[in-house]
């Protein structure tokens, strides 16, 4: 794929893309992803020549521990590299986002009367493989429909894939369905050759400012290999000896292995010298907007800082019992509303679930081809390529953080997508709702069962699920701190949210720092407690009932709160152990959904109130009482233990 | 949904489609899937019209505690529903898989000489939802490669969805995508109406034979309705009492609420008496067919049955520690090839990973249009649609038995089909190869960590991760029993088994039937243990060297391998704690994966060694040394608790 994509990739790099090696994080660079991330090598090749830092020692550690250049391109490895790419769609899916950061940034901040500062162009390469993917259909239909004129994508279509010759499995028309889809399509016959038409592609794909470009370029895989190119056994392995010096004598090249000629550097110098006069000019156009328009350079200045504005969180109102208890869905869609007012960077949408998600900001409109600069985005029916192109959007690295949403249960669709969020660092805010069987008649198919213990056991990521108004008052404020790696333990990283379709009280005991901690006593024993409860989200408050009635019959309950499992275990010892005493061995959780994982707090003694299989189709009050998640359940569940 | 597709419904149950209602699995039956689940009481109607045993009484307890009628059509409850439909897209990639096994069987069993055995359609209804999912384009680009000639499918074009009007964010050309996609295309502008459209269109989709039929009927959502129609007001919510009068009105419809005038059901009691010819007429076929072909004819019964041939798992090979000791992956090769001798419905895929996931069937070719009697299949970069299509092969309820593999990190792109092969009871076996950080380069975006957690706690699947030869056969002969509700336990359940790329010995002391009890004793003390090792996969064998090590040392260390935690768990308590006696609390656990719920077995005081954060780009050697997975680490851990 490098030796496929060599032409293209130069021609881009060295002709075409704004950037400068000398600061990878100007802010108005082009940016570049690889979505055929496992041809990684060929970025490397380029970073490595026009001066990103990458040395050829770097290139000679390929795919080795520790180094700067692995198996496939990591931003939090290496700099310069904008978005980590591999699992197949999922890159050109952050090419949409990237765009689309672009183009929203460009209609709020532009001015008609000053130069651009917002004012950049997405540029991608994808393969076959990321063609076949689903994800890379719908992030196309969406970049189509919201006619992201500054995205041009690269198609190396190269005919081969792991499994052979596409033939195999892939013989659809490809342009046709990206002209269905609304982009501006192209077409580069000889893509190994033909360095003018890759050009010529390119300009006329700037021409086009109302649809994104797709540009087939037809190549052969391994390119200049005499035996292997345009085989699957370029795919996966190198040439080999023998033929690497076949494909030497091919290419005539004569120079040895890591030997680059003078000349090549120096072609790339210039690139150098052109970002670094760019990256000047860009600064000269932000002084004079600033000066024109004072406040708007302002904002724009602090919003790119990536740094969060001072007092941003006190937006977030706090909640007593006497508030009317509600679904935290609908307390979410407060924060969500209230945050949009303190973070100039906040914005998002939904997966077509708008009305039951509760994500529409009010204040603003929806984001359609023309009015770029509105809050919500209308991501269709389409939740794995929501999260990539969200993750796309807080790679963008301009302090937008993204949320977006789905039910719960459909985080299955765009599972990858958000461990690409945990691995990757980007600060998503992943809204989920209606949490567990308590969506009731929708059934089974809609019911999330295993979903929780599914994000506590993926790294990097927070799964949050408050229990009242104060706790997701609590769960937005940390996840937007770990959005921007401004959290106690100054990682970045995304958070998966789940919230509730129905009501349920707001407990005295709770608050938005508590919920920092992980877990911690909601409400206590009067002294030393006989027993533990502890539950998460629309279960607190019956495990509250539940302790209740167990203390007024003489057996001390305490409740204890979990809305996050990774944050108290974060938590020293001696606080998890004041939460949770060593010695009190009568634990019982409690929690609408699998009881996998809670043996780790509640002990090989303890017990689990769930739902260990599929929910059922029938109103929520049903569901509970025929799965057993009953306050007559939880106080048998401790007598049986104190 | 249901009241603007009643007329395609209509057109369908009661003219096109050949269905016996007095015996829903008459194997030769049309298909139908509603792939817009939410749509369900369309198919409780016209269900309970055609006689399928539905009564008004089961459609007045829609969506109600264990009536016939849940939310979503679940094939586990209601007889005459094919598959669980409501995750949207996926209901469209079953019909694909329905028709994928009526061409696969049709091009093995009929012959030219005799009426066709295998002769049926496969119908579909799909929403705007299903079409913006990308699943549902990975399946269409398919079955367009496969020429999937009968497959039709409606697409009913409301132009709603939940957020509102679909120019929200759905604007594509659906038509001229699914051409490039390779489909006949149809279009019925007036779907509320034109019966006559409806019916040509149908005819004229039969006609070609070489494409499947896409047929885009436009409807009003909730026609008839005069104030509410093509609103999402009707999308998700009951009209209510006045506009479902005012709609009464304007249909002219002069009967009750659940009254259906004797002239309906005439008219279906038709399709009854016609169905049950059809079925008659198929069995005289059969017979025929069977007296021209004897051995295919028994082998075709045999197979329909549904039942596995007895002694079909004697083609598993066992093995002892003098065989060479291989990667799982290429164990798993081996079981593929054997199965496929004894069980004449086994047959599947890999998604473009065929060469890495060994899973090509030796002595077949590839499936292809024009030679859909292969039975390897190339599903191209496709893992959601490939999952979500092995669901409807299982479903076609005509004992095929599918298999569809890829990476274990990639089950994340399938992970909602899986999680719907579980509920829906269809006995899928996926495969999934490199499953751990074990295979190396690829790094992190590659490396599966928390996978095998997220399956464990699903309901409903077998999570397979076997440790060397004896035990991949064990795994497959579980996988099939389970997939045939053979096992033990008589549930219908997949099976997700994750094999390595890395080689590991064969142990003297595993076997195919120990798989069967989920964990054993692979390799015990002498004598009663004082530590007690837990393992899997790879790491088995590594457990077995540190116990070696640990009773040199004098510390008697039992090694259980827990190749199912499923399994384990559906022992009785006696031989549970035969395995992992209650009082040996000295253990350590070991997985190179996340840790999360191994707290189970070791106990709050046991150790779990794993990873719980994201891999690394590395030689998996280094990899396995850095991230402290070694036999050091756990003969140290389990000092520490001895």
């Amino acid at each position: 794929m490098p030796m496929g994509c060599a032409p293209m990739g130069y021609v881009l790099w060295n002709e075409y893309m704004n950037h400068n090696p000398k600061n990878p994080t100007w802010f108005d660079r082009d940016r570049f992803v690889l979505s055929a991330g496992h041809g990684s090598m060929l970025q490397y090749a380029l970073m490595h020549l026009s001066g990103y830092g990458l040395s050829l020692d770097d290139c000679k550690q390929f795919r080795q521990w520790g180094s700067l250049t692995p198996g496939h391109p990591e931003n939090f490895i290496t700099k310069g590299i904008e978005v980590t790419t591999g699992p197949l769609g999922q890159g050109f899916c952050n090419a949409v986002g990237l765009a689309l950061a672009e183009a929203h940034l460009a209609a709020r901040f532009n001015k008609p009367d000053v130069k651009p500062i917002v004012d950049h162009y997405t540029y991608c390469i994808m393969g076959d493989g990321c063609n076949m993917e689903g994800v890379s259909n719908e992030a196309a239909s969406l970049a189509g429909h919201l006619g992201l004129g500054k995205l041009i994508v690269f198609y190396d279509d190269n005919k081969i894939s792991i499994d052979g010759h596409t033939d195999l499995s892939f013989t659809e028309n490809v342009a046709a369905r990206y002209e269905a889809l609304g982009w501006h399509v192209q077409k580069v016959p000889e893509g190994n050759t033909d360095i003018d038409g890759l050009r010529k592609s390119i300009e006329e794909a700037k021409k086009v400012s109302d649809k994104p470009s797709f540009i087939q370029v037809s190549t052969l895989i391994g390119y200049g290999s005499p035996n292997k190119a345009n085989t699957h056994g370029v795919h996966g392995a190198p040439l080999g000896g023998d033929e690497t010096a076949a494909t030497r004598d091919e290419l005539k090249w004569e120079y040895g292995e890591f030997e680059i000629p003078d000349s090549v550097y120096k072609l790339f110098g210039d690139t150098q010298k052109q970002g670094e006069a760019k990256e000047k000019e860009w600064d000269q156009n932000l002084a004079e907007y600033t000066k024109k328009y004072p406040k708007e350079g302002e904002d724009f200045k602090q919003l790119i800082s990536g740094k969060l504005p001072s007092g941003w969180a006190d937006v977030l109102p706090t909640f007593t019992p006497e508030d009317k208890g509600l679904a935290t869905r609908l307390h979410s869609q407060t924060m969500l509303n209230a945050l949009e007012t303190s973070l100039p960077g906040f914005f998002g949408g939904s997966a077509d679930l708008a009305p039951s998600n509760m994500t529409l900001l009010k204040a603003y409109g929806d984001m359609a081809k023309g009015q770029m600069g509105e809050k919500n985005i209308r991501f269709g029916v389409r939740e794995f390529s929501m999260a990539a192109i969200c993750n796309g959007i807080a790679l963008h690295s301009s302090g937008l953080i993204p949320y977006c949403a789905t039910f719960f249960i459909f985080t299955d669709y765009a599972r990858s997508a958000i461990r690409m969020a945990a691995l990757s660092h980007a600060g998503v805010l992943f809204v989920t709702t209606h949490d567990s069987i308590g969506l009731g008649e929708d059934g089974p198919t809609h019911q999330p069962i295993e979903q929780l213990a599914s994000f506590r056991a993926m790294p990097n990521i927070l799964m949050l699920r408050p229990g009242d108004g104060n706790e997701t008052a609590g769960a937005y404020k940390i996840a937007v701190l770990n959005a921007r790696g401004a959290g106690p333990s100054g990682k970045v990283r995304p958070s998966v949210m789940a919230f509730s379709r129905q009501g349920m009280p707001n407990l005295p005991g709770s608050s938005i720092d508590a919920v920092a901690k992980g877990g911690y006593t909601v409400q206590d024993s009067e002294g030393k407690p006989d027993a533990i409860l502890l539950a998460t989200g629309s279960e607190l408050s019956l495990a509250v009932e539940a302790a209740d009635e167990l203390n007024k019959s003489g057996t001390k309950t305490r409740v204890v709160s979990m809305p996050s499992w990774e944050l108290f275990d974060e938590q020293d010892q001696s606080y998890q152990d004041s939460v949770l005493p060593p010695d009190v061995i009568a634990r019982v959780s409690v929690e609408a959904g699998s009881t996998f994982g809670w043996s780790k707090y509640v002990g090989q003694k303890g017990k689990s109130i769930g739902i260990d299989s599929f929910g059922a189709s029938a109103p929520a009050p049903t569901l509970y009482k025929e799965f057993g998640i009953t306050k007559e359940a939880v106080v048998s569940a401790v007598k049986s233990l104190v």
